[in-house]
């Protein structure tokens, strides 16, 4: 791993996963091709002879980092895969250097050369009255080469598979229950098209950020997660957050939101972006409360504005903006027992109060509206005043927050900006579901983005798995994005471990939700790993897993020889007593010609009863 | 810690929880005294002055090993607090040694001596024609001293804190969804009287194990966990065993299973039965297949027959058996994905196959009741058909072994002997519901107790993760208990921080349950602990944790030093910039009577829209 800037320090990258090759998929033009992971399978051994186990395609999003025909220099950051799909449009134009007047600050600002990103892109903005969003050309009936690339994404070659019959007995699935959602058997990019002019999904893909592979967030999409990392005053640096991206996609997050708080918060994101090929997210209120020192009463819709250019200029895919906490809903919270717990939103709260003026976000939706799709910017509008605790979930404060989110949703629609709907927080189970039907209902089916919900409040240091129960049931019952939490949740930042841990509990959540929802092809993996589990196929179980490291560290620590990763039995039952083994003994039989006695049998005592035996 | 026995080796028990102390609520005789751990809180700090927190009861399954007025020796084992009431009983007499034919053998067996423990009591059996199962006082109208204990523990002196204004604010809570469930105000002895006379409840309690504390499984009670421990004959010994079930239940298992299958699983279970306050599970295949070298074809229903009473003899409450593994339904599993993955159920069906004979264990269901009958031992009708992936889910093999199991639950209720019914497994979250469902159905309410199930099977290492998800929601549609799962499933043996893992993870399930379902007074730890949160009382906000030195030690991993416990932040967002210092503040104005202006200006908004703004 070449890295050729001191500011970064020394990054530790990932090594890729075993028996993985990075594959592409071929699109409808040379350089349309979409990444996915292949994992080999060995061969069972049969009686009979051997039985080929054939490859498996899953979803991958750590970029050109896991293959090893790119060359990665950090420094020059990742290839602009959609440089040419943005240039053909012909709707946008290069602007000389930063518009911001913060950008342009930071460009001449001596102090933080060293800590620069070397060869920073110069930044491109829609041509005055032309409309860059990817809901613009779907609703014009374009299919963009980012949506025939997600269409491919989704279905991961699952019609090749149907026809290949080395697949037939893995494709064997149960049928989803999707609550309504409307998932095809296979993603064409119409269909792609199509539920992105309805709002049903977005394409986070900002016309700054052509590095990004695309992908898109919808109820009928297979569920995404979402990682987030940033420094805070307290802790932690910038080489950590690049470092955290990397490895944070690495493990399956979707999307990161760069939530930095503390210093060189513009320059970290550049570094971040130019090595990002998932959509990332931010809050630039964070920033500029940093700009005004943290006082939230200084902040100004004049100050949110230049940052919001500074950040869609560095090629940020999505912007949180908590715009739906007006002043006469925080009097709403005041007999919460957790108050307003979003960062963002105790922020404008306290603007709001400090001025006895509406928020300025709210107040300004309009403007940023023409920001956004000047750079195609995805709204995640952010729930400023989700519960922060069981008692608080499902208030009057929270669903008024809804309805005004709602109400935003149709005017970006109505600029033809993409909106995402970000969602609670601390939940009980039994109130899980109407989260997700108000938010249908009020906000029209734009994409709902949550965060957990965590569904009990008594287990700081476990949130991570509070947390993850009520996320599956929100992507089955419809959420389209879980924000992950970490083992560190209300205690620390985490680390690169808690990121990991945090990463893969939501892969779970995801993966259950696809399933429970009846995606087409989730069901595979699942089928795969059991079939190599009951075969004692080890390694390929390993190789299987989400994460394969940490499977075989736990097998290898009661285990540690290599010869136990190919015997026929585990620690867990010992040698003799195996109940896999034993069932194989009793398949081996019926597959030796024994079964039609026994099914004789059977049907025998299925007609006589049990009367033989009592 | 005395420990007098070299066979035990060191153990390690854990120390107690912090801020805590043993009480213990007054029955209506003076050796009925229930314990509970009761959590202290510090006082919040407000403006106008300080306001006292009360203490926060908790359920506790410790037993004395937490009581520090209690000294603890493990080679004389616990207090037998159940003594008495057994004799009052006059219903059953001392045996002058184990009648079991195995029993005499290892008593009499020198080579064992060293690890046998030292002082092991003479067995008790129910005189000639009685029945000593709670089902049998509770059908015959009687309120056993056992019932009237678990009617006090479930309701944890609701009734004195509804009463008590100090608490008035923390017992808020939402309605719960309890899926046709009920669920009473508050427990009393004669509820937990017609639940166990119904059949919808067990009180397992075998009158070999007079140091149990009694607890209740059942529906309409708080949802248990169960943890497993046992050796094998790969790894682990005696004296881990133990440690391991202390371990355990320090972190809230309700009850423990023993799967021992290793050498000296006798000694090991008097050692652990002797020390455990809290239910004692086996599967007596296990020891039967021990005893014929592993050979299934081998067992026999007189050597069962033997190892039941053996056990039974010892203080095992509760036994599962596979009785549902009928020679009809194994050629059902042949087209699944992974066959028959039940310990239990493939040594039946191992055998069922070898002699072409009917499964001895259903064959002599009503001899086994006998037997029941005679020590209180509850049925716990093992699952073992149950699916071993997702793919075999719900399929007929399962369902049909359920079916068997409901006309089973019939019979042993015929002999009014307690019975509960075990469930998966893996499956889907789409097929979860239906589990519940069919297993109310044709068990006619009989508890059910199930092992996750596990949503996916592609993340092995996070299994607890993976069943965690299912188990909330199995516990919340109504299952009684929740069987752990640790991270080390289908890769090893757990180790203690496997263990701690494991049950903390299933403690946040079974937690999440009862909030689901609207247990009373289950949201006080939440909304105590939230309000501690809120409030930046750190200290407390562990200590009400489920895992307060995990929750310590995350925390200190940033902030290590004594004085970030008292500031008003915390290392997510660092001093400016914390969403709950904000809040505070607004709260402060509102609590210094700039809440009515806002108000009204809130009131203004809403009567005139957003106009004023746009």
């Amino acid at each position: 791993m070449q890295n050729s800037s001191a500011a970064l320090g020394e990054l530790h990258l990932p090594s890729s996963f075993p028996a993985s090759s990075k594959r592409y998929i071929a699109g409808s033009r040379p350089d349309l091709r979409v990444p996915y992971r292949e994992i080999t399978q060995s061969a069972t051994q049969l009686a009979q002879g051997v039985e080929q186990n054939p490859p498996l395609p899953v979803y991958d999003c750590s970029g050109p980092f896991t293959d090893p025909d790119c060359s990665i220099d950090l420094a020059r950051g990742l290839p602009a895969l959609r440089r040419a799909w943005i240039d053909e449009r012909a709707d946008t134009e290069w602007l000389s250097g930063p518009s911001s007047e913060y950008g342009r600050q930071r460009a001449n600002d001596l102090l933080s050369l060293h800590l620069r990103f070397p060869v920073p892109p110069k930044p491109r903005r829609a041509r005055s009255g032309q409309n860059v969003t990817q809901m613009h050309y779907a609703r014009k009936g374009i299919i963009t080469p980012e949506m025939e690339f997600v269409a491919l994404r989704e279905s991961l070659r699952i019609e090749e598979l149907c026809a290949d019959p080395a697949y037939a007995a893995l494709l064997r699935r149960h049928r989803g229950q999707a609550f309504g959602a409307g998932i095809p058997e296979q993603v064409t990019p119409e269909f792609v098209r199509q539920e992105i002019a309805a709002g049903r999904a977005i394409l986070p893909a900002n016309i700054n950020h052509p590095e990004l592979e695309p992908m898109i967030i919808g109820r009928n999409f297979k569920v995404k997660i979402n990682g987030n990392i940033g420094n805070s005053a307290v802790t932690s640096s910038l080489a950590e957050e690049v470092d955290k991206m990397v490895w944070a996609i690495h493990w399956g997050s979707d999307t990161i939101m760069d939530l930095s708080t503390g210093k060189h918060i513009h320059e970290t994101r550049e570094w971040i972006l130019r090595n990002a090929p998932v959509p990332i997210g931010t809050v630039p209120l964070y920033q500029a409360l940093e700009k005004v020192d943290g006082a939230a009463e200084e902040l100004s819709w004049e100050l949110l504005r230049d940052t919001l250019v500074e950040q869609a200029e560095q090629g940020v895919d999505y912007f949180t903006l908590h715009a739906g906490v007006l002043l006469a809903s925080i009097p709403l919270t005041a007999r919460r027992i957790t108050g307003i717990v979003s960062r963002g939103g105790s922020i404008m709260a306290k603007w709001c109060l400090a001025h006895h003026q509406e928020n300025f976000i709210y107040a300004h939706f309009d403007e940023i509206c023409e920001i956004m799709k000047a750079y195609d910017v995805s709204f995640s509008l952010g729930d400023g005043l989700r519960p922060g605790s069981i008692y608080d979930a499902n208030d009057e404060a929270q669903f008024a927050e809804l309805r005004t989110l709602g109400e935003l949703t149709e005017r970006a629609w109505h600029n033809d900006v993409q909106v995402m709907i970000e969602g609670p927080g601390h939940v009980p189970m039994q109130l899980i579901q109407e989260n997700m039907e108000q938010e249908l209902r009020h906000c029209f089916e734009a994409p709902f983005y949550t965060l957990g919900p965590l569904v009990t409040d008594i287990a700081p240091g476990y949130d991570h798995i509070t947390s993850t129960i009520g996320a599956a049931q929100i992507g089955w019952y419809g959420t389209a994005m879980l924000c992950y939490v970490t083992p560190k949740e209300h205690l620390g930042l985490p680390n690169k471990e808690d990121v990991r841990t945090g990463i893969v509990s939501y892969r779970i959540a995801a993966h259950a939700a696809d399933l429970a929802k009846g995606w087409p092809g989730a069901q595979l993996r699942d089928n795969a790993l059991s079939k190599a589990r009951f075969e004692f196929r080890w390694e390929d179980q390993f190789n299987l897993s989400l994460d394969p490291v940490r499977a075989r560290e736990y097998h290898d620590e009661t285990l540690p020889h290599e010869a136990a990763k190919t015997v026929h039995f585990c620690s867990m039952c010992g040698p003799k007593f195996c109940s896999m083994k034993i069932t194989q003994e009793i398949r081996d039989k019926y597959a030796h010609g024994e079964l039609d006695p026994m099914a004789d049998k059977a049907r025998e005592f299925r007609e006589r009863g049990s009367e033989v035996y009592l």
